[in-house]
């Protein structure tokens, strides 16, 4: 598998003279990445593309490759596939769609790629997929844009069978927390499955965190039994509940839904996190990278007595339970806000709190109280609250308060700012 | 009820010359949201504010007034009612903390306005609140300020225990969805509670929607018959749901989390809908302001396919179904984006649509089918698909499509814009 993702030279087919033709967003991409290994480019018009030559053939490349990237029309990928066993290449990525998720042409097209794969013994990903993403190696085939401000190197690494969750993602992922270290879309995996990556994801050193996007299993029984031998986090978005095979068959609701019951279940046992939206999983991601909660008893700060109270249903609703903080602790920060307030207690009210670095210093004393296993902080993010630190500041300290007492502290701020439609 | 929210003149106690005191944001309140009746500061050591005078105390007032609103240390709000009784105001917001939330004196203080009122026919929001706001009068006196970009005039008001919970909801609400109508904190109701205001809303014709935030109930019984005659959606966010009564009550989650259960059941019964979470509270008020779905067949629209089998998972989950939809309109689809895509059905895939203008084609053609109900409609956010109308105006559009054909789209967008630190 590490050379999917850590390959020296690469064969783009599908390159084109015209700019805009989307299969050009591949070599866009690993340029835009900074891919330091060879880019051929091959098309059958030849011309020229980003300074590139276009080479008219697989025969034409002065050299053989790692791996090539495939975006023709399905019906010449065959061929394609055939020159590239020739020549050596036995790394393929098939991006093309066309094949067995549409009709009985496709289907025959899908059985001739996997038999001329198989002659040659070339492993490939897809088809009708995105490829693969390598922040360490600077690969990144997909043919949807991608830019390096969309995205930055971390420990989440994501197997997909949908491109555009993987886009998703990695960019969220990137703008959320640490972000991602690997992306393989896998489509129709008529090779190399889920159960491969996985695999190999599981003894990524720089993996740290795996997220599958499924919308079936190939093995589930392999599946879960990996997971169970993995040391990382396994986190699970699994889609199409009603089962389908093909985007024609109907759906039966309610025989369809106890499927997904039962592999719910197997889920759980197997130990994957399983992940209700994709929402959720990028909240999962999140909590994995803080310290493990190494208790139940949780304490609850909040900038205001309604979302304190809020806090505290949360914790009870999760099973865990609230910590007891020590009375003097109470008073000193009853005296600490800009408003004096008696009646603390946890959850604590942290409202009339107007500079930050009092706020600061109360969770700091919280959290190193050793009755409290983790903690929860709802503040405001008003211009009223921005000061002395900016809110960038003030969320860098809470992470560092986090990491000296290897505790959890889940945070979540209100705001008055709603920019998405300007 | 009324006068709460249109006073002609209202006195606010606890003004001061020295303009950093927090109580002055309540007159910088009516001023910014542009209150039309007259203002009567008061404080002890007179003075100016805001190009007011002080009046040190109610009797230097030249006239009598509909609303007093208190926000002076506990103990001296007693005296100020006594006043108020005298000089003929019967209406009074007591923002003021330090009362039964506090301990003994708190709870005797609390005793001593209770019987101040009743002997004054006085009726009071409050203690321990940040009182009303009425977007229709200009009326605003919590003394977290708010400013008029934060908020828009529109159908949904707010009951709320919680002050801070009423600033989220009204800001969140203005920026998100039509606007608000009217806040009423009323913090610890020792008067007026939440089945006076429920009543007033119910006949109020500016509000449409009414949202209840509750942390405990004044009469189950009378606010499950109220919710059952009224002819307005009612959404309650009910927290605290270890039932605890006082902030020292120490929790006994399991015995306390089913209490929660019967509530829970008996506001389902009451045909209230209980949202889980401040977000999901909005997105119901959002959800309500669409015309209802009229019958249970949903198409599912997407940008990419991944995310269209996440909208049919959505739409199962709900226990709702996938519309027919026919084959010539799917061809006619399939005709329509950048790429030509041969396998469309529903959930409908609208990857490879770079113009909006055929997203809105398609989705017009969609929703004016006889045998769909409504529709879910997942975009991506990104350069690419802003074109050639702006994000915003296509949002426009798309209200326009669903109330012309009286359908609900449900709209989500990915964006790769992540601006919340800067």
């Amino acid at each position: 598998m590490n050379k999917f993702f850590h390959p020296k030279s690469i064969v783009v087919a599908g390159a084109s003279a015209d700019k805009d033709k989307v299969s050009n967003n591949i070599i866009a991409n690993l340029l835009e990445m900074r891919f330091g290994g060879k880019i051929f480019p091959i098309g059958r018009n030849g011309g020229e593309v980003y300074g590139y030559r276009i080479y008219r053939s697989l025969t034409e490349i002065p050299q053989t490759a790692d791996l090539i990237v495939i975006m023709v029309p399905a019906v010449g990928v065959p061929d394609l596939l055939e020159d590239a066993g020739k020549a050596g290449i036995d790394r393929a990525v098939i991006i093309s769609d066309g094949f067995n998720e549409s009709g009985a042409e496709g289907i025959r097209l899908a059985e001739q790629i996997k038999q001329i794969a198989s002659r040659y013994s070339i492993r490939f990903i897809g088809p009708n997929c995105q490829g693969v993403i390598c922040l360490e190696s600077g690969v990144c085939v997909p043919f949807a844009p991608l830019f390096r401000h969309q995205v930055k190197k971390g420990g989440v690494s994501i197997i997909t069978q949908s491109g555009s969750i993987g886009w998703i993602a990695a960019t969220s992922l990137s703008h959320e927390m640490d972000g991602i270290s690997k992306v393989a879309s896998i489509g129709n995996k008529l090779d190399v499955d889920e159960l491969e990556l996985l695999r190999y994801l599981i003894e990524d050193p720089e993996t740290k965190i795996i997220v599958l996007h499924l919308e079936g299993f190939s093995d589930g029984r392999k599946l879960f039994e990996y997971t169970r031998s993995s040391k990382k986090p396994i986190i699970i978005l699994k889609s199409n509940i009603s089962g389908k095979t093909s985007q024609i068959a109907l759906s039966h609701t309610a025989a369809l839904a106890s499927d997904d019951r039962v592999s719910d279940a197997a889920m759980g046992q197997a130990g994957m996190l399983r992940a209700g939206s994709l929402r959720e999983m990028l909240e999962m991601c999140k909590a994995l990278t803080l310290p493990i909660l190494n208790g139940r008893n949780v304490a609850v700060m909040a900038g205001s007595g309604g979302l304190a109270l809020i806090g505290e249903d949360s914790v009870l609703r999760q099973g865990l339970g609230m910590a007891k903080l020590p009375e003097d602790l109470l008073r000193k920060i009853a005296q600490m806000g800009t408003w004096k307030r008696l009646n603390i207690t946890n959850p604590v009210d942290l409202g009339g709190f107007f500079n930050n670095l009092d706020i600061l210093d109360a969770v700091e004393s919280v959290l190193s109280q050793r009755e409290v296993s983790g903690a929860t902080l709802s503040l405001f993010r008003t211009k009223e609250y921005d000061s002395p630190l900016t809110c960038a500041e003030l969320v860098d300290q809470i992470e560092g308060v986090c990491k000296r007492h290897a505790k959890p502290i889940a945070l979540h701020f209100v705001s008055d700012f709603f920019p998405w439609l300007k």
